[in-house]
């Protein structure tokens, strides 16, 4: 059973696609960040996809250890500040060429009102004892920053309040008038060190958040606060099971989805001072379940290519929960695929919601064509770029896209096509027919980094009078890449391709 | 159309089948080996295949500068030795883990007693001037090796006298008599260091090698000289046509070319005392012309299979003619793809015939089934590992391959393959619907690399009485390796892979 | 002020000189071992000490995460084991090239009877819930390690139970009942496992040692337990003050301090059982605190040098307590130098004891001379290899050795010595005159690592009919390696040094 | 003996020192550039020194193989070019971040009319058989490396025309006239690529030197030629005796040579029409001869540390001749210490020149000193750093400087030196003392690098109301770096540095 649609590329004026994809990535909590396999998984996508920044919890938390108290001669309790772990895990994003949105949270042990923690690694979620010492440490902290890094640098981090304060798991009580508080105390301890600092929230997630939302504009512009950003997470899983060690659910309809975005924006707008503020999706993924098998699957990738195309209209950024598998909020995890939110696997392997990324992050030029299956880019020497995708989420059938792009010069055009599906570039299903191993031997993890290559292929065709035509092919699921550029030929004095074989006579080279 | 061969393996006695794919390999002169882009071809080939010998021209040429002359304060001239160079190239040998095989030439300019040249770099071809001076060489040279490398370490370096003197191109009039006094000088210089030294010739190509071989053997019977072993190369191509840049040839009949060894080798048995002397084939390649494109395909890659399945039968050794394309016989190549002997293309970028290596390499076991399409051998641990190839040098059709193991457990297996065939793993087909460029941008060199990796994929079935079944497809000219293992199933606590879907309801995961 | 000591070395017996500085070293609690920075700082260890074991607290701790448990379908708890963090830890101690010296504890929370901690880090310290529950894990622990990496590797890396439960901080109570239950649980869980581990204990420190090692001795003679060695730990520090972050103390006087260790080898050897009977120091250093400025000086390297010409009299093995600065037990450091145990400092900065160490593992040889200065060895070529120090824990002044070595050939000979003192090989003096900052630029780090580096210096002379004579300064806790090697002349052919100049004619080059 | 000099620095007005020494650095042949020692040797040289650009012989010589012919099907001999290896060593000049300073020459066998070469290897010398061949060559090189490299990079490669046209061994019979042609042609087919190309000559040496500058000059203005730049040469050595394989002569005056600079300089002012024109020092160092051993020597750095004090007053740049010593102009070297140009010996090892480079290109800011042993600058930061040495042509004294900055507030100050003398930093010291081997073991490779390295030495002090004074001791030949900075007091709480002992009871730490 195949699917076939034509597009005749090109007639459409320009198609408008806004490309954010490479803004920002998510990250297990900063305390991670020390760790070699995280440091390295890192590496790989930054060769690969090349995010700018990068936003995780827990720069407060205790494994990160900077929030120190001390009783001096007096008697009384000071705080003091380590900046240890810290630089190492800043030194450790600029080398790798990334800059961290911060997000400010949890509360310091010492600090805290109470001892409500969540996940494994029970980062403190209740409300600081003293405000004072709140912006205290977050002002010692960019402070520290600025003279370690430069004030000039430093200055173009983001700063976003807390995590899902809409929940009671990440706040006390989800306790509105509480997490309001915070905000206007840290964004006053922002600005003061440096008004430049784009200071943002409330970064909310997908629950009361019509109402969040109205509140805390509301809130800001009766305190006249003006914060640069507003953040909230999008999560596109209706609620899973839990079966063992992992999750289980079903994807929501991805434009419905995208209606809740549709309403934040339209509550921004509403106001008249907040008209036009940029909306950052600071967490996104399909489950919210850092064990949800889905994560690691290439119906994952198709559904996240469909989410790149469009969520430019609604936002500037969209963050993707997470780069890598190192992760601890529901505990270790037990085997390398395991559900995990990364777009890479332990050891270091890519998963195919990977290569859903590099191939956005290369979609870079004028957008010639934009529909629900495929964006066809321009560059500036002519050639063509593109991404294409197969979703699907209820019949699988495969899909045969037939374009015509409008090139007419009579030359030779060389289509090169990466592609990932069930087959190619797909680790989990050579791990799942290896058996599942829970570890893997030096040999297994070389086999299936290999395999999670897209496959690569080539052919050249002509332009005729009416343009090029030619079609993909997508499996279920497919993500495929291509770029078509005309052909320079080059042939060597006496270079023969075919070795003075006929080509036609046989299907070989 | 399509072949189809059925095997049911296992009823067939221990079959025999010497497997010394990994012995020696050949390279471009050993001036080149102070390249930066050679040493990373080689890297490669030996992380991947893993060499244990190299074999190359040029040792004593005046680009090594070892052999030097001056006069001293009484106005003779005397010999002074230059390690220099000698010894970069040995510590980047070894840095590599591979031993030389030592050929002994050609001619350092000062003591050569003519001015004939052989290559664009001008190796001298002629005899000494002096053999007393030449055994000075060479025994300067050995000790040098030993004192720096230890004893124990460099007398397991086999040790090979000039190259293919049978050509008056490589050896002055092809003077059989001279060459013989060349071999009797140094044998005695390199037994005279270390009587353990493996010493041996007449390193002679297939022209009049008959009548070589057999003077050889009745000139070191007279002369009471024991060879260690006997060497000789061995080419696969009819006289190739010129055509620009490149030579064009037709293979030979593969079986009809190895009556040549066998020749050969009845020759060496022939004499009482030479009577199962171990043959070296220190050179064998398809063509024997630097630019012939041949050497770029699956057609070499599934030739040179064919060949390593049989090789071991007639000769202790067979070394490939070469690693890799840092190559200047005929002049320095104009493009990355131009027909140079090696394994890997410049750019590091692997073609082929490095995958048929890599997958004879892995075949260490016990051989059971061996047959013109597919070698198959078991592990200590029970599972199967195989290379199989499809050589179509007319007809080109696929080949379908039915394989019955004789596994009985009811359990199920791994199916692995890895594939290389003219849409994988072939990255001159890539480079060629680019339009053949002379030279790759960083990009295009990455999209070839990327490409030049065999395609990997598993299936699992489960063994019935019969023992297990299961067909492996082979494209013309394709080479496949692959392993079947019986799976121990590690299903993590509530994992399903098919994430609550039925996976028989559609083709996708 | 300068103090003379004049050694005729040679007329001397063979000394007795048992080097075991390289068997083990101690490290940071092991989920510390997941981080890039203490990778790092073990590679540097590695490939300029390198040692055979590595020991350290935590194995079963939280973080490492592998005692998990889960409710069955029945309702019943039950265990399963984590392996992801274990395999990270390990793989990178075998690509480092060190096995562990297993450190059996502490106490998972889900195990654990209560709730009593130790450390910044909350290592539970109570008896298991369970006893089966506990020799369970510790089966599927070294089974799992067994399949991961051989069977023939993992019997080779030692057991020991528990640490330091003779402190009530470390064990509760101090119980020393409990504990020799929880040793006869373990030694039979191990022995079961692999009868070829070797298990052993008691792993106190100087706290009730004497009657502990009795009883434990007595209670294995009694339950016919053979423990394969004996541990225990040694500090030589005098109970430090606390001030600020740091403890200050004062050094024990060494000879003292070593007749502990004589007393535990003598309990020992009072065992008609036991006799004999490896002791293992398994963990040493000068303080037993994290934050003891005395780690990171030049009188804890030449203090250390002392320890290390003695240590063999007594025991088998000695593990330095630790490697590097990645260490929480008391929290993290805040500054680069904070007095941590580590041969390296944050920032992968070499410490003077690190020198200490690297210069013992080059004492390999037969012992020519040894005295509370001075060892020397000849090795197998004849040259001779030396490591000395001044040891001032009083009086400081410079220590001038007078050394005559038996060579009595004519010939010219090559002192080279590594010096490492208060101005050589000592970066915190450098960071301290910097003015002690807490956090390290690029570009300070690296002027601290050159400057950690020692100094080379070479001397030539003679060797009269009364041997070679030559002397040796010793700044303050200077410590000293030094070589004397015969001079092989290899003059160029016109080489000169001096390029001329009359080298008597002044003091330069 | 010790010489000593007082500064009273600061009271002078802002002195004038032009630093061009990280301009420019020259190297053995291009071909040479594709071997691995080679450019290892100038990574090392770029991560500590970072040069701009870099200039040597051969980019048309035949081992680079670019210039090919071959006969058409009408039987006409046709041009082709080669590009393979001028990409590869572009390649790596742009990974190791420098650019080319071309040097055109010398004559491709195939298009030289005669057979007169250069050096054992070969250059050929002559005039090119066609000049329209050699125009076309010129342009098919700059307009390759343009398609590569990107149209705005190349141009900023300066273009020399040939090397050292005035002496008969470079350039047939120093042909003047037949020069003035090749540069005529060769600046018209450059400009036609793109006139934006800086180029210039006539590259001479300090032969006949100014008769060749007037007549060009002349020449150039007569055919109304505009050069953009004009080149020379500068060495600083009597004419040297050869003694076996090595050069000894003596070094000239420095200021008497750097009279023949002031010559050029003022040769160009008095034509009108090239008043001001850049000038550079296209080579420069003491002897001309790649195995003087001088070039490895602390006299030599000192001497070169003295011209780069001096060399920008008349000249826009000066080219250190070599980086490296993978040279081969008079053969090979037979050891690593030999005298050749380069400021890192082969192994890898820097020499005492390599850091007098590494401590001016550090020299950036405003030179607030400037003297005959001494340069000092002020940062942005208002630290201080210099350069100082104590270059000893005859008498070998030491030297202390007496220095005075004007700094007055109440502070500590740290001085942190880099000294590179007899004793430190001068690996060929070491090397004789081995007994000068003619190769080195790994070990004896890694005690030169590591003796190679500056020793590093900090002291601090007060500034009084006089400014902060301090002196500076130099050992003859010595070349010292310094910095003094205002210590920011960091000490953590309750930090003691020396651990509760009395600093002043004693010497040591």
């Amino acid at each position: 059973m195949e699917k076939q649609i034509r597009y005749q590329i090109g007639n459409e004026t320009e198609c408008s696609f806004k490309n954010h994809a490479d803004y920002c990535v998510g990250t297990g909590r900063m305390g991670l960040a020390l760790q070699q396999q995280y440091q390295e998984q890192l590496k790989l996508v930054q060769e690969q996809i090349g995010f700018r920044h990068i936003r995780g919890h827990g720069i407060f938390c205790d494994d990160m250890a900077i929030y120190q108290e001390y009783t001096d001669e007096s008697g009384s309790i000071r705080a003091e500040y380590n900046f240890t772990y810290l630089d190492m895990v800043m030194d450790a994003y600029q080398k790798l060429g990334i800059k961290p949105f911060l997000e400010l949270g949890f509360m310091p042990y010492k600090m805290a009102s109470g001892d409500q923690t969540v996940f494994y690694w029970k980062g403190n979620v209740t409300p600081p004892k003293s405000y004072e010492a709140w912006s205290g440490l977050v002002q010692a902290v960019l402070l520290h920053l600025i003279e370690r890094y430069g004030r000039e640098e430093v200055v173009t981090w983001p700063v976003e309040v807390w995590n899902e304060p809409n929940l009671p798991g990440f706040w006390k009580d989800a306790d509105r008038e509480e997490y309001f508080r915070l905000f206007q105390e840290t964004y006053y301890a922002v600005k003061k060190t440096d008004s430049r600092f784009l200071t943002g929230g409330p970064a909310i997630c997908g629950v009361d958040d019509v109402l969040w939302l109205e509140k805390f504009l509301e809130f800001c512009e009766a305190q006249d606060l003006k914060p640069d950003f507003i953040t909230r997470h999008h999560y596109m899983f209706e609620k899973p099971e839990q079966c063992g060690h992992y999750s289980y659910g079903a994807l929501r309809d991805p434009m419905t989805a995208l209606g809740e975005l549709k309403v934040s924006r339209e509550i921004i707008d509403s106001f008249e001072t907040f008209k036009g503020l940029p909306m950052h999706i600071t967490e996104f993924n399909t489950s919210y379940s850092p064990d949800s098998p889905i994560h690691d699957t290439t119906v994952n990738a198709a559904y996240v290519a469909w989410l790149l195309s469009k969520l430019g209209d609604y936002c500037e950024s969209y963050s993707y929960w997470t780069f890598g598998d190192i992760f601890e909020e529901k505990g270790v995890p037990f085997t390398p695929f395991h559900g995990g939110f990364g777009l890479v696997a332990n050891g270091t392997i890519p998963k195919p919601t990977f290569w859903t990324f590099a191939f956005f992050n290369k979609l870079q030029g004028r957008c010639i064509h934009r529909s629900d299956e495929l964006i066809v880019v321009q560059k500036d020497d002519g050639s063509y770029c593109a991404t294409a995708w197969n979703l699907c989420l209820e019949q699988k059938e495969c899909l045969r896209l037939y374009l015509t792009l409008p090139e007419k010069e009579e030359e030779e055009y060389c289509l090169l096509t990466k592609t990932v599906d069930e087959a190619h570039g797909n680790p989990r299903k050579i791990w799942h027919d290896m058996g599942e191993p829970s570890w893997l031997s030096k040999e297994e993890t070389q086999i299936l980094k290999d395999s999670a290559q897209p496959v690569i292929h080539t052919e050249t065709f002509c332009a005729s009078s009416c343009g090029i035509s030619f079609s993909i092919l997508l499996q279920p699921n497919a993500v495929v890449w291509f770029q078509l550029k005309k052909i320079k030929k080059c042939k060597d004095r006496g270079y023969d391709y075919f070795c003075g074989e006929d080509p036609a006579a046989g299907t070989g080279n």
